[in-house]
């Protein structure tokens, strides 16, 4: 078969002095780092939606991607084909998973009947790449947001009709994921939402939600799925608010319906910082309550207010996902997942690998830094020391629950006041970091 | 004795028409709007750290307030003296009550054990005061913030004796409260948070919180206290992140901790939008958890990226307020409390009138505004008919957790498409506001 | 003919006490405000290009708008027939001007030839249009953002070629301008700026930027057209960066190439909060420069980072905006145009009408509130005696430019220190605007 | 004399395997980096107020810094005393300048003429201490801000007193730089802003200030002072706006009043990103019209909106600093001036000295790191060819200013478009810069 990218050779382990903007300067798959391979640790993964999908049109401009590959129709076969194009892609950049919505393997049909053969269709070349390749699905998710139908929200919508679409839609995308072996399943609500707080009666729409996600907890049971079910949390956009805005407000809401034990969370950069959080604290929270499965890796800006999605290029940031995903010890069935596209200037093909390289490179540096802080442990040593107060008598009993306000009273009165506190050496702890970059 | 704003008359009902800004244009305390006098209905509250303690610096600048009645030191004698400032000032403007912090009212001491003497020596008069005047206490809370000692945190922090100390200091304060019969008590976590999480153990911070608001809900039931527990949510400032930092957050805070059934949320505006949210949204959010307890009276400026603690002049924001309130059922032991302060500029005691009577009026028009609105009944008409197809099977059914996708494929697949939708309206609704103002 | 809305009456004056959401409750095109009619006074304008080409999509969902009339062709006759749609429309809501892009009312061709000629086939329709129904042209722009060839800027492209087709598109619309009467001529520079400063000459490409101008004010000469020339500033969106960010920034641009006498700017509300500004603060920059021309009427969602081109209905906002415009005057070739457009939910004809109502009704008011505080005269008394020490000696001869430090040094030694300051009275006068609405 | 840090050694270059968090880890004064020394390409330099002068307060809590040295008291002894601290720290570091406000160094007195004779006192001490170790003055400044006085603006208070004072205020500190040899002096309107529109008259207040800075330059003529004049931007905080909101407003101001040649800008990081910029956006913004002097370098947090004042840590910001610096020839009389503070929790004398390093060292890291991209040459290559298109006629007559409309259309009509845009390779670009990292 021809190829779809006849210039561009697998791209390979180059080293930091390479000069090739086509080899990697970082990532090494195989080299090990801590107790696995970089392969093994990082587990990237490409998503179809951006990478083969997105025209790069904005809100002031229509698409600009320049895609030889594709006809334009909304064919099936045009659908097939790009799955080649997708998997040539996976295997020349080496990554081993990769992540989809139903809507953009296969297109939409006239009816929801035609919309699911359109879906077996497609996944037939999908089994068969994968099967070719190695690649894996990492998860899989149906599109509730981008069909008018979904205007007013998918399970949180007034039309009850909408509603059961939906709920067959997430049915079928299940079933489907189920069959390409995917190693889990994501919730995004990007219409759950409200446009204006005037129309809308959220309560009834959040138990709407929360009956939504019961349903598809107890059909993963029926149908023996063994993936994991993640909800991805996201502030604003494309609706004024989205129910699941924050890692605390989806656990908040996943507690609410007893839906915690069945779910993990999916974060995302942008949607961290659009929610007015590092991305190092949604992961925190979320590690704090065992719910941390996976993360989108790609950057906001933090001077614009949408979902810039750029692909990650800081070794600030990916050090810090890699110090958190190193310290709660790796992942399970998540990875890296570049929900990334590139800029609506970088319009060619040839851009789809500067991007997904730099990203791929700069996440080998996070893992790799990150490694080299624990081993130092300098880092870890001034957190411990930091709270050792709490370690030994009185505070181990308040730790277990058996200490009151009249005995820390009895405690602190005779003292008269706390002893005194040590600096948070912030600025001190910057530098350290700095050292291993 | 000598008022200490001579020129300052009772503060009067003068209806829209009059010019005097010293009259109040709306705010009729009598006055019955649906079921209950406007007095009952709004339930104002002065804050004590604002009104009578700022001295109105900002991070660039002194203090700039006039207060003529204050020696400038940090006597008890000159603490008692402002408690008489503050009830003429209440009772001028006719508020039924008051909030405050144990160190606004009384000066910390150099051991814990002297400044729970000084609030002693305080509380007397504010006793005094309260039972002359009628004004009432809101609720009371402890400053956990201010002094160096809390730099890292009060129950949040890595130091155990300032935990400790937090916890005898809370002990008081909610003594002092219940002797004053506080309708309330208040936690703000302002500095339990972060300033970078490289020094953090988020988990075991939150962990240590937990257990600081059991030992007070257990502490309240020993002592018999039957206010109501508030918690007040702020996203940032003054570190880089609060853990109480939006509505959802203390939401699932609090179910982790299974506190839910011991707290209300206490919501402020500023803070709402501060976390990226409006104020109604916060209000409906509580509201669906059956935990809005009351409410802080204020504005930010949407343009500035700190809690400006404005007096709230919108009527579009007092009304949204209010329809809440009023949806809701009205308060019970909470209010609207005036967390507002003066700007620098308006550095004269007269301002501090101005800026409640604005406040009192805006609150007085939503108030008016808000059942002007369900009295019409269009709005509530509107927001019934779209949600009708839930009130009817499959959608009752799906409601009482009675469906399964299976179902709803089924239910769908003949169909092949949603029914249509309906415009949401927004504009039209947003007329209807505009209709009532 | 057959009428496109068949349902919709022309909108009249209702008064307050209408429910009707179909007649106005504040504009009343011939009644007289200050010294003109409301109609003369507002001089309001419908946006061709939300109100007849925005099929509302958004980043997340195709198009949901219901447009019967629009057979979803790029046809000239599909084109043309939308103009009778916008006529009636404008009719039936009794404005008395719009303002459109070249690519709004006719599609590109080929060929700038062929694009050319589509722009006079539909031109030819609309000058028939404007005959029949005594609507006029506010101002007329062409589109250089949305087409793919404008991806890197347009004026400020690297490719020279880019630059030389905007001239061109650039001079054909102006000529149409000039050929339909139009009062003004609008440069926004959706694509002039950059996504990243790593790939650009920013001194070059304003420099570009610079000639194009000029040659538009040769240009404008050459073929005698006197309509006013303005630019409008926006911060950000779609490009990371534009020139033209706000009022200061393209007076300072203007400044440099000596372009400033040839162009007055064209504020808009969601552009300036995007910039960090209140719009009435970009309207005193632009008036102290002698500078307002237009505004664009809508408003942004404080709380998303977008342009959400929300119709404004806000009094505060449109009183405040009145205000300004009154203070200066009044409007002599602009107005307020509504560059806004209904949200993706409202999809259905009739909202354009519900948007545009509550738009002009809130005008309507904005205008009746100002007037009636410059009749009361409250305000000013208050700016004039905050002033008055300037008013006398020395204070006049500084601003005669007859003073110096040491003279200002010889006044103030022997004083000590500044005389008093009195309070900037914030709130007093927050309270005195609502005492208006 | 008994060292104010006996246990601070001098800072030496301990390499980049240092463990030793008192040495540097990339900057040595005296390696040569291009054509210059470090020190003599990066003229860092230490601000007075926040090392010497911050206690570290916020709005939420007071001092916590513990600086022994200190008593406490405003006497001029104890300023004396602080000035040997400031120098011993300097020698320390081995910073070649410092730079202050008249406030910071010496006690404001009971009237002006009191603290001009204050200033005389220390400043006799600080001319002693720079004869001494060779430190110099990058630039003084007077304090306009902090006083209640400046309440209302200095330059643009509506009392003219207030501008009077500021006036001869401003004389003194001029003196007092010239006499210290100081290489320049700085204006930053902290006040010079309003809190609302609503008490402003915004073209006034700016002719005001136009005047106070046309006396500066011909006062600066009379003494013959030689140091450059700095205007230094900030959007917002302390007041809602202040009027030299970013470089593009000081620059349309200093046009408007003819000051542009008189003057240049001292950009800071903080400031920028709070006016919604970039900082090297703004560097460029400055260089574009000639008129970048200075840096203060710290860094904001995007997540915050106030002036944290963050010593800067980040390589990509001191890298894009100095990839503009070293394009436009190096600094003449400005430098890296550390406008940055130790975070509250920093409270220690120690971390003065980790946030200084660990600032040097990131630039120093910017500066290896820029002069290693230019080198390569890779990046500038890429930006010619970019443009190139511009070198060449027909681009070339349209930069020289001899083209018009009609040639341009005349050019472009026979090729029907414009020929095909290249990708922007942004990512391409990102991934360029992480190699020399």
């Amino acid at each position: 078969m021809t190829p779809f990218f006849p210039d561009v050779p697998k791209i390979e382990y180059g080293g930091p002095k390479s000069k090739n903007p086509l080899e990697f300067k970082w990532y090494n798959p195989d080299e090990v780092v801590g107790d696995k391979s970089m392969k093994e640790q990082l587990r990237f993964s490409v998503v179809y939606w951006h990478t083969f999908c997105n025209n790069l049109s904005d809100p002031f401009g229509v698409g600009t991607a320049l895609r030889p590959w594709d006809d334009g129709s909304s064919s099936v076969a045009n659908a097939q084909r790009r799955v080649r194009v997708a998997f040539e892609f996976f295997e020349k950049l080496g990554v081993p998973f990769y992540a989809f919505h139903d809507r953009d393997v296969a297109p939409e049909g006239r009816t929801i009947k035609e919309s699911h053969a359109n879906l077996d269709e497609v996944v037939k070349v999908l089994k068969d790449e994968q099967a070719r390749t190695k690649v894996k699905l990492l998860w899989g998710t149906a599109n509730l947001f981008s069909n008018p139908r979904y205007m007013h929200g998918a399970a949180t919508s007034p039309n009850f009709d909408v509603f059961a679409f939906a709920a067959a839609q997430v049915k079928k995308a299940m079933e489907v994921t189920m069959d390409l072996g995917g190693a889990g399943y994501t919730f995004w609500g990007g219409r759950e939402g409200y446009s204006t707080l005037l129309n809308t009666d959220m309560k009834r729409e959040m138990d709407h939600l929360g009956q939504f996600l019961t349903m598809a907890v107890n059909y993963k049971k029926q149908i023996g799925f063994q993936g994991q079910f993640y909800i991805e949390p996201k502030p604003r956009e494309p609706t004024k608010h989205q129910y699941d805005s924050d890692a605390a407000a989806c656990l908040n809401f996943l507690r609410t319906y007893n839906l915690l034990p069945h779910f993990k969370l999916n974060l995302e950069t942008n949607h961290a910082t659009l929610a007015g959080h590092e991305m190092m604290h949604e992961m925190e929270v979320a590690i704090g309550a065992g719910a941390l499965g996976s993360i989108d890796a790609n950057t906001g800006d933090p001077l614009l207010g949408w979902d810039t999605d750029q692909f990650p290029t800081s070794v600030y940031l990916t050090t810090q996902c890699m110090l958190c995903i190193l310290n709660m010890g790796g992942f399970t069935t998540g990875g890296v997942n570049f929900d990334a596209k590139v800029r609506r200037e970088s319009f060619e093909p040839i851009d789809l690998f500067h991007a997904h390289i730099g990203g791929m490179d700069a996440f080998a540096r996070g893992l790799k830094t990150a490694q080299a802080i624990l081993g130092d442990g300098r880092l870890a040593d001034f957190l411990k020391s930091r709270y050792e107060s709490w370690d030994a008598e009185p505070g181990r009993r308040v730790e277990a629950g058996q200490s009151s306000f009249s005995d820390l009273e009895a405690y602190i009165l005779p003292k008269g006041d706390a002893s005194r506190n040590v600096s948070g050496r912030q600025e001190m702890l910057e530098n350290l970091i700095n050292e291993f970059l």
